[in-house]
């Protein structure tokens, strides 16, 4: 990408308005052509749609030029698989929550989502301005990939449930499909976690093989059904407050790009973050609407289990600290990030939110 | 941007791991180098700050072929004229809180904040995925402008106060820097507010000529030492629960612009616009515990006194619909994705930030 050549095509395709200082040169960037794999379905297209708007951007931002082709989970790549594909560029990218692999390492689970962290907004604050990006990515490179930023679903629900939970007690025994971090924590209060494919969870909980599930929010649980055959949707997720996804990049094929190529991905998939927060805080509402109105009954997590999940996340969160130095360092970091944002947030943000909410009970009365 | 020359320069700067298709190719994309007129001033590193990550990024995506030159607020245009010298071609482009044109256009404040109205990521979801941004295109083409999302502070501070607010009584009379919508909602219960420029607060809360005044939030308005003529510091400004800031480019210049271009700035803004809202998530909370620290009286705004603003915005808002058809076609979309809005963020994401607060507060007992 050193090496320019200086064309004589002064003007072409610059209209009025453009201040235009030199003749136009010709840049000798690359046709590139990439294969991304997804670890979701494309039936999920909220999800599965981040990567196809980030390659999307990268195409118009190139003129064409850089085009990543995205395939669905299983298409050329099983969803557990997607980060050692990219790891040994098999693919030159991925897709996926990174919580899928704290099988490999819990430490991945600090670039998604771990209960009781960060929510979406501060996710980013730290990624971007609290050194997160900086821990992030000196721990992905240990598995040859550059992270970048692709997306957040917001808060998640708690999930659906065929009996009501009114006290820690409910938790025992109960059959829950849940995974990763979550999991080890319920096990503490008696829940026996399920590992279950999505595609399975809606004939496991109609015929009671499990007595309850979560996924993901109201957009993507009602195109399961899940409504059907659990009368309860719990909330909310507290092991996923902010769920992010990353694209990820092999190593080799990012040093491979022009430095161009580089800023246009990174934007892309910044600008995909963006959207698809955007396009779930969009589509819950109706979706949330419909659910209720179809039948389901909505119910917080009472305070109690609340409280009880919370201190055991804190037990699990110091015992995987001290196994683990790669996870302690970008914990603590986390840590002290989400206490100094909960400080700031309970002040103008929490206060704006919760009077807008009270203001609109009472417009209803 | 049509034609393209077919070089042999294959594998030019490519390197193992890309995937090269065809020879590389060179794209006659222009040299360009433009003008944008900031309506902030350098101190106020974040928010002036969003301009020249934007050029940053448009400069790093495009070789240095694309370059903006981010002026100062007053350099070459001050803060009033920005949008006219958008709107004239005076400069490519600019970058402004567009409620500072209300004087224009009441409706230039809903592609920024309004009292009571979206939070940064409600006002996102809008205008990405709730049809906000065609809307507001619909109206800046009236001015000649595409706006482009460039930046949001989250929700403000309502201020610095010399006495305390304890019900609307005291509202009556209180001489308050305050300006736009929120003014005319506060003339309806007494408040006089004042036009002062940011630089000329400090002074005018010394003497006592004004009884309060608001600006940003605790990162910039620490910068202007307000904490050492006011003693109360309010929240929240429910006259802005996440203003957005907007690139401004005149269409004639979007229009000369390779549609390479276009889709670099765009993405530009919107990872700015990222940026800047995790920069002030990020630095906000350190400027608060020390405002606090030495001496600052925080304190949240009665519900008394919310209530009362509520409604009288609410009434300012039937005033300026029944008079003014574009506002009341933005409005209305606004207002009815909020509802639907609220209603969702009341169950996941509420409950989980509120329960976050709750569980802070409990540890630290």
């Amino acid at each position: 990408m050193e090496r320019r050549s200086f064309l004589k095509n002064a003007g072409a395709g610059v209209a009025a308005g453009a201040t235009l200082i030199t003749p136009a040169m010709a840049a000798d960037l690359p046709t590139i052509k990439w294969r991304l794999a997804s670890a979701f379905p494309k039936s999920l297209d909220t999800i599965y749609g981040g990567a196809e708007v980030m390659a999307k951007k990268v195409a118009e931002m190139t003129g064409g030029k850089f085009q990543i082709q995205v395939f669905a989970a299983g298409e050329i790549v099983p969803t557990p698989a997607v980060i050692d594909a990219v790891k040994d560029g098999t693919v030159e990218m991925g897709h996926a929550t990174s919580y899928y692999y704290i099988g490999k390492d819990p430490t991945f689970a600090l670039d998604c989502a771990t209960p009781f962290g960060l929510n979406a907004r501060q996710m980013m604050a730290w990624t971007l301005h609290g050194g997160g990006l900086a821990l992030l990515r000196e721990f992905f490179a240990t598995y040859n990939i550059i992270n970048i930023p692709c997306g957040n679903t917001g808060a998640q629900m708690g999930g659906w449930f065929r009996k009501e939970i009114k006290t820690v007690k409910d938790l025992d025994g109960l059959k829950f499909r849940i995974g990763g971090f979550a999991g080890q924590v319920l096990t503490k209060l008696g829940v026996v976690p399920q590992q279950i494919p999505g595609g399975d969870i809606y004939p496991a909980l109609e015929k009671g093989t499990i007595d309850a599930a979560e996924f993901v929010g109201p957009y993507d649980d009602q195109k399961l059904g899940f409504n059907k055959v659990a009368k309860y949707y719990y909330y909310p997720g507290w092991w996923e407050g902010g769920p992010q996804l990353s694209a990820y990049v092999n190593t080799k094929s990012w040093a491979s790009l022009p430095k161009e190529y580089q800023a246009v991905l990174e934007a892309a998939g910044f600008y995909a973050h963006t959207d698809m927060l955007a396009k779930y805080d969009a589509k819950n509402p109706a979706a949330l609407k419909q659910l209720v109105g179809s039948g389901t009954e909505l119910r917080p997590f009472p305070n109690e289990v609340m409280a009880a999940c919370y201190k055991a996340s804190m037990e699990v969160y110091a015992e995987t600290s001290a196994k683990n130095a790669a996870f302690k360092k970008i914990y603590d970091s986390q840590k002290k990030f989400l206490d100094d944002e909960l400080q700031w947030f309970a002040v103008a943000e929490n206060r704006f939110d919760n009077f807008m909410q009270a203001a609109r009970a009472a417009s209803r009365k």
